[in-house]
């Protein structure tokens, strides 16, 4: 009996979530996160014993090599985040490094929890938002070495490389999880899938459109 | 010049705005806007002075009343926010009533800034979400009269009416101004146009396909 | 040894309280309550694993059936929070169904932490205020179907159903736990009671009028 | 006409008020409150320059000096706000120097936006506040020279001054404005007077009753 | 292995920490600190049941006596926070009682999560902060019984006796937290120490003064 | 007397200044400052017309740049700030470029408004920072070229390069107005000058070091 109630205890220990504020500032100086711990509070992390604390938790390295673009899309991110640097737990910033080979881009999405502050290192991207008021206003600008666009929180955006060669960025979000939404994956890979005549609808297309599309993603 | 002065105050008040915090609660009881003042501040509006508010600031009438259908969506929706209630400004909190009349629908859509709680007060609608975390998990649930249904903030959502006549909901938000994000118009009615080849390979259709929404919207 | 230990580590987690921030929005998409789980955060819960999410954690039905107003207020509330959707958790709002029979009313009471959004399905019922600043000034209103009322965070106000028969509202809170401060009970039905002499003075009536109040609550 | 022009952009900045989230840290050091200034933002007020502060603008004096206490209810209180140090501005705190005479009190009251924190200088004062969850539960507690006391924000709570000669306390409030709602003058001072017939039933006395306590207060 | 499975559990527990939004409201009325837990949670606290709370867990005695000032500067602080006052936790403010005997002082230092309201209650305190915009603006004043001064969150400053006799002040802070950075221990004290060649460059010293420094603290 | 009252207003809108919420979210999808308003607001600006608003106000190009280090430090600073892109405005997050000659440095300063998150673009430099708690703990890392580094907000940090040639880094913070405040200079270099008897007995070293320290910075 021992045993099963340790193990009721444990288990209900493993989903253990709690929530946060929206990136909160920490009522310490730091919340380092205990990547070994099985307690998980929601998206962020219990914190190591600051007396523990050591400045490897506060860094990362490998943000000079590219990720992997060999796939449809033609891009690939590394991301830098509490999961990799421990210290940023509670801290309420993160990184992402961005690579986009020729002719590589990324779908519209919504980063519903953080601005986006991209600087590009290499090559040209287009980047572009759609502003909610007033509605359905596009604005997209070529982004160059050395040049910095602002992408503000909750709006679709996108981007694409419009250069001759690969396309470097690094881009710095406002919040420890600003959450990725692509916009057609969303809508066209949901599981189960969304009612295809109402997709239909909606898109105005046809509902064999829809069908296709769903297969597709 | 005296009158070119005052002309270019008056200008500048026309076009002043600032910002909030994310949906505020105010430092004082209420801060009932002066909707007739031509000062603006971002969404937010200036107040009235607290001597002169009365009741009727706090009071909005009609939410009885259907919305207008008659349009290719079949649906309608009656705003109650800090426009109809001054006192509402600042408060963190709107309403609106939702009509949609037999097949009638919201196309997906996003609230970048407010969770939306539904009552259904007549029909049967099917309510549904995506979540990013786990990626493209579609939760949809059929809601009839005096059932509640929960939209988290930030997530990709949509309403139809599956019964077999109109349908009524009253939505609260826990914001002054949600933001409301459609999908299709955002995606293929944005104004200068999104590259249709992009969109085509973001969502994996011909060009001509997306050249054709594009002209729908 | 080993059992008196367990039960010691059980005892105290059944005790574990954490605070929230002051209706946090989450640092992820959502955290659905575990309700099953017998660690209780302050007044939040803990999340369940998201994968586990499914379309019954937003939902509720009920609140097209009265509540029972068989009490001498004639009145009856239908709560709709995460205690009744359990998807509710950290979201920052939640409802409540408010039936009044005739002649029913709510005694004078104040919700520390959320503005109220009152809309009347039903019946005619005076919805009343009393600002802070300017002091003591009483805002009042009729509010009858399909009207909307708002009551501002932390001030104390009142409803009473001033029709001929029954009636019903919805009210939405900003936040997920406003607070019930029901003024005559708190101030004449505390326990241990408040000082007899003290509550006349300050009432400015007979100590013994203060001391059969203290009776009645 | 250019006079009327500018009668009319005074008065309208005269008027003009801004909201403020729940008590601001400031996007900068300070925000010394420009008291000059005919422009008011809410509870809150303009910034001055900042090149143009100077240490007095963080700085008062007083607070060694008693009240005058000469009032039914014996009790006197000496604010030290943003009115009398501009430099307090958007901080974030205050003070409230408390004198109470022999059976000196305050009337039951709520601060719907601050934690009050006591520290007794002379005397022998009690302090109580009643819960609401768990509903109605009345802590107190006789607070003397030296001691401290905790009032948490949004709770019912009085002061009376027990021992035999005057008391003295210092209050520390994490508000800017923590405003103050006294529960008697609130329900049987409210300007127009609440309905009696209803206030009778509410606190369960004769109607007659409630119209004395309405002609007193 | 049972029992190292409770040791491990234990353990676990034992440096479990979250994080705190920045001097959170609490979502329900107090979350009293139960100091007895093993669980902390960051510089937080697990609640205690609210309905074992009393009147003692808002209560703490002995502000009326000095702290122990024999030491090099000359200075002593009592601190009263959710260690001291359980019922402290989660309400975002707290207090310490400053004793400066003459020629006593507090060194240059930096409280990075909350402002000071400094009430003098006897003795004369020079009291400066320096400001970062505009930069490096000193502003002080020489503070007596009864006068009060604030010290904006974040911004250098220090505190000299300069009167005659011993000196009392009375500190509020608006977080639960405000963190205490001290200058020249900071710079001087770290451990393992700064680079010597550096810090000599930095402050424009000659080495030997910098390595001088190091031993002393 | 028109026109001095014009003058009058105008003035005092050129010193109008108000607070913000500790790095707000908007409350709609942007607030880009008008840089042409003669109005501040703190530090904050009112913002366009979002119907003027174009892709522009989001852009900056000049960050492949290295600034000027021929200064005593060898070091350089290019701020992208809302002040070079006024979209940036109140979306809380801004980004410098550091550059750093062979031996240049940053003396130690403290950001109190905000985390930054550094990654070092060309070259080798040394990061650390100390604790507050534990006090004076002294966290340090060499960091290349693809490396991160994160230090916490509020917490005294220093660089210094460490290689062989010219470093450059990106640091993204998470505020719009992270605040600078650098130790040798607001302490040596405060104006007018904090005594020096007390800096000599705080920094335990001879008055006339102090003296001649003053005298240089």
């Amino acid at each position: 009996m021992t045993r099963q109630f340790i193990f009721f205890i444990t288990l209900s220990l493993n989903f253990l979530y709690i929530t946060f504020a929206f990136d909160p500032r920490p009522l310490q100086d730091f919340c380092v996160a205990d990547l070994t711990s099985s307690v998980r509070f929601g998206w962020g992390r219990p914190c190591k014993d600051p007396k523990t604390v050591e400045a490897n938790d506060f860094f990362f390295s490998g943000l000079h090599l590219a990720g992997n673009m060999s796939n449809p899309s033609g891009s690939a991110t590394t991301t830098v985040s509490a999961n990799q640097i421990p210290g940023l737990n509670a801290l309420g910033v993160m990184l992402v490094r961005v690579d986009l080979r020729r002719n590589g881009f990324f779908p519209p999405h919504i980063h519903p929890r953080a601005t986006e502050l991209v600087t590009v290192l290499e090559g040209s991207v287009e980047f572009g938002f759609v502003t909610s008021y007033p509605a359905y206003k596009h604005l997209s600008k070529v982004v160059r070495r050395g040049d910095v666009f602002v992408v503000p929180v909750g709006l679709v955006h996108y981007a694409r490389n419009v250069g001759e060669g690969n396309a470097v960025a690094l881009v710095a979000f406002n919040s420890q999880n600003p959450g990725f939404t692509f916009v057609p994956d969303t809508i066209f890979g949901a599981e189960p899938a969304i009612d295809g005549d109402y997709l239909a609808r909606a898109f105005m297309v046809d509902e064999n459109i829809v069908e296709e599309l769903q297969k597709k993603f």
